[in-house]
């Protein structure tokens, strides 16, 4: 497999959606193996993924992604599948690690798996966009999601309706150096 | 690209390598590049890849993630390289949202370009181990890294030296519902 560069800048963040063209089950079902697939510090696996394709259900927490303070979002409307990423209680050495070093590490294990499920859905032609502002209360009254477990994304999965456009990031040196902090990675 | 989930699979957590095989410094900078690819909340790009292949100084870096309370991670000192991933500040628009919803995006944000980075290592045929446990005030020492930045992961690139293990996972109907929390995704 040498060609995942090519994946990863295919895949983007889609905000305009096909919302005649369903997704294929078995499509989705390859996006949930691969975060399925992907590690977590000690092996946690601190995430469950609920598909939403019911669409009365859908829409309902579509919404929840758009209004409150800032109008935004609506696309999630759009979207023939949203999916929103549970945080689980992690285990006991995940735990300790993370509050002896201060440091969330369920966050960093479901940002790994959520990459993994959008690469998938790239791989089959599919958009995403990875929201982390809606209404977690309202999601979780939607789903029933318990009290220990915590909505933390919500992705919009679908067929695309807009252009590619370019990706705007950071050039190789203001992101990367070389054994030393102040040191860029030399670039070209 | 049909085979993202080929890839996934085959990247695993390698704590054994080949200390006399040094990294081609252009599929470092591929698994750079596949990082600075990655989205993030508002697209902060709130990340620093520090690549240490210096040998001494990669000892040096490899030591911190030994010792302590608990004696692990010696596979550390035999990978030719030791990558620190570092927490930058993130932009306005991402620390509002974080602090509305009481969320850390630059965590979900570095895991997913670390998933990337390790997913284009494998893709090179490279191992990598993601670690977050490690002397962080002695790796901030090491590297210069500024008091506003933090080294939140330490990982290990090199050559695997050791067999593929079936991977440990949840099944996936223990880790996906469809339609409400409680209906898990149908296996099979």
């Amino acid at each position: 497999m040498h060609d995942f560069l090519t994946l990863a800048a295919t895949r983007r963040s889609v905000r305009a959606y096909d919302a005649d063209r369903p997704v294929e089950p078995e499509k989705t079902r390859r996006c949930l193996e691969a975060a399925r697939l992907s590690p977590s510090a000690c092996n946690a696996q601190p995430w469950r993924f609920i598909v939403v394709d019911e669409p009365a259900l859908k829409d309902r927490v579509a919404a929840l992604t758009s209004g409150g303070i800032l109008p935004m979002n609506h696309f999630t409307r759009q979207a023939p599948v949203v999916v929103v990423v549970v945080q689980e209680p992690a285990n006991l050495t995940s735990n300790f690690g993370a509050a002896v070093k201060r440091k969330a590490f369920p966050l960093l294990d479901i940002g790994i798996a959520t990459a993994h499920f959008c690469l998938q859905a790239a791989a089959e032609g599919l958009g995403t966009c990875i929201l982390g502002w809606f209404d977690e209360r309202g999601v979780r009254a939607a789903l029933g999601i318990p009290g220990r477990s915590r909505p933390l994304l919500v992705l919009t999965l679908g067929y695309p309706a807009d252009a590619e456009r370019p990706k705007k990031r950071k050039p190789i040196e203001k992101i990367a150096a070389r054994n030393a902090y102040a040191s860029p990675w030399p670039s070209g």
